[in-house]
């Protein structure tokens, strides 16, 4: 059994749908963001940067004691690596997808969340910072879309994989960040393929309990405000 | 044989590093990215997203034919299962390095590229987004503060690995961006440790080539509008 430590996110969802892709039993724990429960010395004993997802694997392949795995790219890699599924085995194709796994990490996760901050959620509206963003997101797609023009299917080549779970549901956000799909091709294929597969949908269902209010003492536990607080004057 | 298409700054000196602890021969490509050459249709097919560093392994395991690699951490973790090096076998030790690979890059690089962006060289001072990255990069550097005060050793265990390869680079530039490691006294200890070995002061020392004057042109270049350019008016 793994544990799913939880909150329904771009970055939750990865795992929700590679749990669902997998069919492996899983608890989901939900993590309540907005409510700062991100911060529970239990929590950081799993995740050691307060950040949802995380999870805790029972019955990991090495039939030692529970294992905890944080960051999306590393728990996606891991799971693929537990079942032997949506990783290539051969050197060119695990790479390939590794590749993409890592650009989405690096780039179109961290940069579509600096997008969001400033156009979507930051109270003051600061021009110059929505648009280095903006352009930065804009660019991003541009290089998904090229990839996808170039593969005619996946993110990393004929197969889908843990690329694509990756960042589909960081593409799940242009709307709300402005941008259509209209614009992107490629990307609008894929999409509609991704998202009309069963196990997706099951992922994005996961967990839609209650979010608390987006309020100020939110805004405070999700920003860092809250973090800088406990570190104190250090 | 690899190439390595590289400048000289915290993501191209994690591959040249990595490349000098391996002991792998390698030929240095310069890519001016001050003077725009990461936007050459030659640079791109190689390197899809038109960032450094990039590498071309001529002598794939496989046997086949050249075989590119892009993304940082991707570089990293290729090499090292190339060369059974810097990454443990075990399935605990490599979803540990890799965890800790992963979160550099989604974390420390991208934030505390974001706050070299807004503190040091964006035209335009603006304090709210300085503040933030200022933040974030400190509470980074608390997450990684306390997983060296656990370990006793290197990020991601006993052992060196291609976490502390891909940390380090940027670690280095805690001066320029204003923080001190005498706030950080296990990241100061494990800092001096990988400073000191031979292999990454002959990854720093590599292709300090002349740099273009950081222009109008190098902004234009670095920051986007170039790209921006580029792609027209979609």
């Amino acid at each position: 059994m793994i544990d799913l430590h939880y909150a329904p996110t771009p970055n939750g969802w990865k795992i929700s749908i590679m749990l669902e892709e997998l069919g492996l039993p899983y608890t989901v724990i939900p993590v309540n963001i907005r409510a700062g429960e991100q911060f529970r010395p239990e929590f950081l004993a799993i995740s050691p940067n307060n950040r949802i997802p995380a999870i805790v694997d029972h019955v990991p392949a090495d039939g030692g004691g529970p294992f905890s795995v944080f960051e999306t790219g590393a728990i996606l890699t891991y799971l693929a690596e537990k079942t032997g599924r949506f990783l290539p085995a051969d050197m060119r194709g695990r790479s390939q997808a590794l590749q993409w796994v890592m650009w989405q990490m690096g780039g179109l996760g961290p940069m579509l969340g600096q997008h969001g901050h400033f156009a979507l959620y930051a109270a003051e509206k600061i021009p110059y910072a929505i648009e280095r963003y903006r352009d930065e997101a804009a660019r991003l797609y541009r290089v998904l879309d090229s990839q996808l023009g170039k593969t005619g299917a996946y993110v990393a080549g004929c197969d889908y994989s843990i690329a694509d779970i990756a960042c589909f549901p960081w593409a799940m956000t242009h709307k709300a960040q402005g941008f259509t799909l209209d614009d992107y091709p490629n990307i609008k294929r894929w999409y509609a393929t991704v998202r009309a597969r069963p196990q997706v949908q099951a992922g994005l269902a996961i967990g839609k309990f209650v979010k608390e209010p987006f309020d100020e003492e939110a805004r405070k536990n999700m920003f860092g405000q809250a973090a800088k607080e406990m570190a104190g004057k250090r």
